[in-house]
């Protein structure tokens, strides 16, 4: 891999979708605060956010998601079940679909989640590559989901450059 | 998942086995320092010790003794063959009884331990759940294991009542 | 696994071999950098460099030669491929051909690396052990490389030792 300087501006309008990932919400038990504040995180990060969706947790049904929003988004975000709990399955579901992980993505965001809680080191998130697109595991709470997004933020860009092949390795 | 503030009260008395796994332990061969030095630390932190065991490096004898130790214990926790020496399988052991891994506990535990010692890099202990039960790999020195349980200690009470879906999450 | 005391002198003039993974290189568009200044950094680290290769990014061939050069050398150094665009497969062919991994390492060089730029998080090189030799993979930039093999290098000796049972383990 030869790193060039990330050029912030080629991601401009680069299309990403949010998945909330919860049985209560997917009930309508609850409302969904994770994924609208995922969405304004990267709308400010210069993201254009073209899909949504939130589904309970069940791993064939996220992984079915996952497939359908990485035809068409760059960056795929999910928000909940990435925690020890018995249906938390979002990093399964997500490994299933992905040809490869960037671990470092992954032990990044549980390091500098770590500065504010301890119990970051419990979630089980992981990023992964599916052909083109890159799909991120963020926990379900609003505030651990955008400051896990934006422990990583300048990060994505530079990998989404990389997925692409836009890199002069080879 | 929606982390709760941790009621360490809740785990009073929580039950916990410790496996020493030790080729020369196992023959009689050393007296097994590491195992009490544990069991010690899980009182102080207010687990009730209901089960303990001495093994031999080998890997389906771990395997079957995690097993039957995980009926009664909410956590167990195993004591050598976390290295790199051809006979620690203790990991792999692990892994193999698991339904997942906990990965952040194990980077903590070595993120801490390489404050004392750059080797803690090479100790490959897993942290997983099986059914509602936490398998914990610490090192096999005394000092090591206890300052290994010690580093993580209080995320591993949260981390029981995630497994034991105690959790608003749903 | 008891740690003793590394002893650097036992591996004085242990044999090491350097591969370079690149497409460009193999196929002698671009000059190898990386191998060379890999190569001096081992010797001043007091190995012997016994074997080195050029390799394009392809995972049979780097398999292959992964297990040739373990034949002969304790220390298997790769250079390139690590990163996450398409054609990067090191790590892929690395765990391919081995018994373990030893998830610290990889762990340690990511979070070393990161003091110097974010984007070391995007590496996703693993050091793993095949019988009684350590592969340990770097990026792909003469920089790079040279700085995570450095993060690594006490370890590496002790990992070598480890690996080849001396130890009081047991």
């Amino acid at each position: 891999m030869s790193c060039s300087t990330p050029d912030a501006a080629q991601l401009d309008g680069a299309p990403a979708a949010v998945l909330t990932v919860s049985d209560s919400c997917a009930r309508g038990e609850k409302k969904d605060l994770s994924g609208p504040a995922v969405e304004e995180a990267l709308k400010r990060r210069g993201f254009r956010v073209s899909a949504r969706g939130v589904v309970a947790d069940d791993s064939s049904t996220i992984q079915k998601k996952l497939i359908e929003m990485c035809r068409s988004a760059r960056l795929v975000v999910t928000t909940g079940g990435t925690g020890i709990a018995p249906r938390d399955v979002t990093p399964e579901a997500t490994r299933a679909v992905c040809e490869r992980l960037v671990e470092g993505i992954a032990e990044h965001m549980r390091a500098e989640g770590m500065r504010k809680t301890r119990f970051a080191a419990l979630s089980r998130g992981v990023c992964g590559v599916r052909e083109t697109s890159l799909i991120l595991n963020l926990p379900g709470s609003p505030s651990g989901a955008v400051e896990s997004l934006e422990a990583v933020a300048d990060l994505l860009s530079h990998a989404l450059e990389l997925v692409a092949g836009k890199t002069e390795h080879g």
